[in-house]
């Protein structure tokens, strides 16, 4: 099988437990007498919102665990680890709901924004909340009898408070509607990339994975620091991408146009030109970034190549691949005694770097 | 002392603890690394939306570990029974900052809703997460030492889960811009009623408090569902109150103006109304309810009045105290043998038996 078959495979293995938990949920919504409409709308609330994206950290549940194990999973093991999967999902789920109502946006992953649907409107709010409480039911159903419960609970509790912090930054940084350049840095972008994506995209993954597997801590010894010492520069790096791409990646490569410039977005393209303009160059930004035309953009992004973004980029990502490998090369090559591989967080780097889109 | 200093002595020291969770919300917030004027807005989400209500949840879980104690309680006790009460109303504040957007309201407790405020806006989404999440860290940071703390999460992951269940039913029963009588009934009323006030208001307040006592739950002795029996029709008599009490108290005693037959709300008036109208009754209620202006709200309360809205109340009430009272009579009078106390259910009821406002 080609590896793209494979992948194929593993993706459709990994959809067919969300219909799995989408049963589980809606059966209990109508276990508890709510009416045939609210639990019609329960459902469609999880199919538009939940299972349509790129299911990258959802899926990164289940392959960590089978790198941990170093063997293929049994059923119930798979089951355990895809549910806790979709469970990242869903908080993902939630934040997007809710982010796109706090960002004006129109659309996410091809379609209309959920709050966007006529009849939803600002009742997205509350389904935003009934995402996220999903993953509690869930836990409680699945893993309420495992040792680990309670670390399970305090991974997505601590996350969640992160990703809200660096929600807040963001949006107190760059907000909507007002421009103000003098808010960025590029020490700003970094606490906001670290606080709203790294932390619930690349950690808690891998610590679910890690809980699930027994990995211990104690106070002397944390391999769950150890993981998030190297996770969180990989989640930062991986973010620093995605800005780079949403101003250099062609359109028909990264299967959407780029639109950070236009939205005032606190990336890391603005905040790098800002650290290098010359005067003239930063009234060109102040004038222009956060326009919603295209000729305000196209001046944006001549300021971009004239500070050698690209050259810029290219050594930006030189140094945090080199500086990643090194944290990964920390653990011992056969595996640390706790049970940490290199093999965890190399297969994370693999999949990002140089990648085109 | 007399009662009502007594009364307002216990509000002040549990008014005291709120500036305790405040700062180490802050605290924290501060040691993660958040810029200044971050944490300065999340105080004051913290200050604007937590402490400013009646207080009747938080305080309550404080009076029942009084009542199940027996006795005075020490410090520790206090600050833990407070510290729960404040989750309560965190919980509370979540809803009431995300339902005042969800509901286009102008002012919450005498002052403009949060949203409401220029520089909020729909940032407030996130602001009421973060009001959630706080509970999460306040309960890992106080409890996490104790047997129950498991029991702790789950009593509020249930409940936000049910309370959201009940905004959905309310939001899509009674939508705040189409009219639509034909949605409501007695039947759904009851329903939005448990699950969106009675679970969070009633039962979580007395479930905390029967925890931090250790009170015990097998699956054959469930004195949580024995509560759960006696507080569900409770909080549903004290919000049928509060629906007539909208509709029937002078605005001087009420304290507030009521506004549910403008605002389109499925309150048990109109329901019992539409139960009862006649063909002509129910053509003027459907033309004039949850219309903006005075002529038809009159037109309105014109039709509660001759269905003899205020004798079906006086009924009801003296209906509902009687089961309630056969109910708490089911608990036998010395206590339970697991440390049920009539007295905890006698002192909410007494509270609101016949009240004004
Ligand atoms: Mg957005
Ligand atoms: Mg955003
Ligand atoms: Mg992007
Ligand atoms: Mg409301
Ligand atoms: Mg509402
Ligand atoms: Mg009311």
């Amino acid at each position: 099988m080609s590896s793209a078959d494979l992948k194929a495979q593993k993706r459709q293995k990994f959809e067919h437990v969300f219909t799995v938990i989408r049963d589980e949920l809606i059966a209990h919504h109508i276990g508890e007498g709510m009416p045939k409409e609210a639990s019609e709308w329960y459902k469609q609330s999880l199919e538009y919102n939940v299972p349509g994206g790129k299911l990258n950290r959802g899926l990164s549940v289940v392959d960590t665990v089978e790198i941990f194990k170093g063997r293929a999973l049994t059923d119930d093991e798979y089951l355990k680890a895809a549910i806790l999967g979709w469970c990242v999902e869903l908080l993902q789920a939630f934040f997007l709901v809710s982010d796109d109502i706090m960002d004006s946006s129109v659309t996410r992953r091809g379609q209309p924004c959920w709050y966007r649907n006529e009849k939803v409107g600002l009742i997205a709010i509350n389904d935003a909340f009934i995402l996220e409480s999903a993953i509690y039911y869930l836990l409680k159903k699945h893993f309420r009898q495992e040792t680990y419960y309670v670390d399970l609970l305090e991974l997505f509790h601590d996350t969640a408070y992160q990703t809200e912090f660096g929600q807040l930054i963001d949006l107190i940084t760059a907000p909507e509607d007002v421009v103000d350049l003098s808010k960025f840095s590029l020490e700003r972008h970094r606490l906001i990339v670290v606080y709203k994506t790294a932390f619930y995209s690349f950690y808690l993954p891998v610590a679910l994975a890690m809980r699930v597997c027994g990995v211990p801590n104690t106070p002397t010894n944390d391999p769950y620091a150890l993981a998030s010492s190297i996770l969180i520069p990989l989640g930062t790096y991986f973010q620093i991408q995605d800005d780079f791409l949403d101003f250099s990646a062609p359109p028909e490569i990264l299967g959407k146009i780029g639109t950070d410039i236009v939205d005032n977005k606190c990336s890391w393209c603005i905040n790098v030109a800002l650290a290098s303009a010359l005067p003239a160059q930063r009234a060109v930004l102040d004038a222009n970034y956060g326009k919603k035309n295209p000729e305000a953009e196209a001046k944006v992004k001549e300021v971009f190549e004239q500070v050698g973004i690209r050259e810029k980029y290219a050594v930006y990502e030189e140094g945090a691949y080199k500086e990643i490998i090194s944290l990964i090369e920390t653990i011992p090559e056969g595996g640390s005694k706790e049970g940490l591989k290199r093999e965890v967080f190399k297969s994370f780097l693999d999949k990002i770097y140089k990648r085109q889109k």
